[in-house]
């Protein structure tokens, strides 16, 4: 195990009507709000209807960004940050999913930073204060309400980076799963492949004996693949809804990472994938694991992938090694498909046109990963094996 | 699941030489430290002359409470909130385990409150303010360094009994398994059953589908076991003391809990053992939760012990459900005994003479649990089949 700081400074309120204790958390940082949120969704949902009742009823002041996309453009940080400067916002209140947590993270650090904001998407460490953040999830997905981190994009360089800084990590979320109870059966199947993949992140790793983290982690691998189709199948499953919201947050916020070198790398690979053709990020991942698990393995890390094969597709541990891992990749990758995600990047119509182009910038910060150290030429070859 | 409000704000520096960061952390509230501890093994270590060296390097002046005991006593919490009125103290810090962390908890508050502490023992809702509290911690057991929980002894009436509040949860806790090699067998021993029974409080519940919570304490139990008893045998095993000394720590900082009704009735019944016999909480606990086991096995309760046997002891799930169940009982007791503790009262010199008392004063809050409710009836029972 590795040395490690922990700080998980967020508090989460969870369940049922949990808005209720919306407005007075608010109250503790300030009463005027920029309201960040998404397409017409909430609305639809009743949702927010709810939370402008409570915040006008407990005197707080609110101003709007609406239309967040997903994979959230720079040009609505900036758009964000005006409004905060224009009215002395006091906090930042995302509704929504990871998008429109992410670039409202943005936007609290933004509205500290003299520059264009786009800078300290390039460059963490010109993140400063913030604004408080608070979020009101109605995605299991990202884990964004819950760490401290996000992901923007810039269209104009045709760039998705992640940042992230202590300072953006939100003060409190609301995390209610019947208002992910509309969410629809693709964005349920991108969501919790999305969850998986932040574990398998920082599972598949070349530190030895962190033996608790691992277990946790197949403990919330485990919670997907239980529960993952039952909410496409029953989406007002709230047993299935709840699981896979605590899951999705705690896949990210620092507990499974912690104590171990991490990894990153499929999902640097996928950024480009979202960035050149705004595919949905679950997607490009579902697409893109099973082939990066089978560029990974080697005699060096074949162990990981039988601890991961046993552990948590209960395979027999006295089968071949080799058999165990495999085996376990295609488990995986049959996961996904049964979750309605395809295979193979042509199925989302991308071709071969862009890859060395998209391999050199998954790669232009540097070798990817350190379990399976990737170059450019090693990410040309996982794309051009899911093609 | 559960609704919840999830809180947990504790820093943890974990690792090797974290220690260099205790002067830094400590200044943020202050200069005037009060320094507690218990008996002289910090000294022989070399852990007090290390922190003394930190302080004094870095201007903090320091008061010191030692010769705190194991079941720390009120009257030692007395002492410390002198100390801490007389030199406007800004900040406790507890090295050691449990019992010294637990009792500088109760300075801390105690500090604010104006009648004797004993009051915010046996009530909790007269916690208000605390000073800021750090522990270094020597002895993974109690999970006292990440929790807001706190027990403490009142000999004069020979009570055992645990408060809590928010405000006594440790601002950081410096975590450094090195620090623990020295801790002899028996505390090792002793400590690892401490951390699975406050794993089995939560885990042994009625809540339905807490499906991921359960998957992580099963996590936490198996690093117990997996590590115990390699501690034991290899005290300077750093793996196995770091992953104790995690595992301590996650336990019971609510993360387990969160969501479910939990149980807490094997403590109440073990704090009675402790209080009129001052033995280690953990020995009580060895001895007494497999007879709970058993008390509590029955049709409604039996499923939970399959998913218990098959999970953590790997047990063939074809078996017949109650013989999975005691099975699963019977490899706990096997498991305490392998480190070296006993499985019956007699051993450790407590006979019949105060089993009602004892039954009574388990009881005297009001019904134990709800996973299997307990009356004094019952703890009497369990006490006579541990005899």
């Amino acid at each position: 195990m590795l040395n490690f700081n922990y700080s998980i400074p967020t508090k989460v309120f969870f369940g049922k009507n949990k808005i209720e204790l919306l407005a007075d958390n608010i109250k503790q940082y300030g009463n005027k709000v920029l309201l960040v949120y998404g397409g017409g969704s909430i609305k639809k949902s009743g949702l927010y209807e709810e939370v402008i009742e409570s915040l006008n009823k407990n005197k707080i002041e609110s101003w709007e960004l609406s239309g967040v996309k997903p994979n959230p453009r720079i040009s609505s940080v900036r758009k964000g940050i005006e409004i905060c400067r224009e009215n002395k916002i006091d906090l930042v209140l995302a509704v929504g999913g990871g998008s429109v947590i992410d670039c409202s993270k943005i936007i609290a650090a933004g509205y500290y930073y003299d520059n264009d904001p786009w800078d300290i998407v390039v460059d963490p460490r010109k993140i400063g204060k913030a604004l408080p953040i608070a979020t009101i999830l109605t995605l299991a997905a990202t884990g964004s309400e819950m760490d401290a981190g996000a992901v923007i994009t810039n269209p104009e360089t045709s760039e998705k980076l992640g940042t992230g800084h202590p300072n953006i990590a939100p003060k409190f979320s609301i995390l209610d799963p019947t208002y992910t109870f509309t969410v629809p059966k693709e964005q349920t199947a991108a969501g919790t492949v999305d969850i998986m993949s932040h574990v398998f992140e920082v599972y598949f790793s070349n530190t030895k004996e962190a033996y608790l983290q691992n277990r946790m982690a197949e403990a919330v691998l485990k919670t997907c693949i239980n529960y993952g189709k039952r909410a496409m199948d029953e989406p007002n499953d709230y047993e299935a809804r709840a699981n896979l919201m605590w899951a999705g947050s705690l896949a990210i916020n620092g507990l499974l990472g912690y104590g171990k070198e991490t990894e990153w790398s499929a999902h640097e690979i996928e950024h480009e994938l979202s960035a050149y053709y705004d595919i949905t990020h679950g997607v490009g991942l579902a697409i893109l694991f099973p082939y990066w698990m089978e560029y990974a393995l080697n005699d060096d890390t074949v162990d990981k992938f039988v601890e991961y094969g046993v552990n948590v597709w209960d395979i027999d541990s006295d089968n071949d090694k080799y058999e165990i891992a495999k085996s376990s990749i295609n488990k995986t990758r049959e996961y996904f498909n049964s979750l309605g995600m395809p295979s193979r990047l042509e199925e989302v119509g991308i071709g071969e046109e862009k890859l060395e182009q998209m391999a050199k910038g998954a790669t232009s910060r540097g070798t990817l990963g350190r379990f399976k150290p990737l170059e450019a030429e090693d990410v040309l070859s996982i794309y051009k094996s899911a093609l």
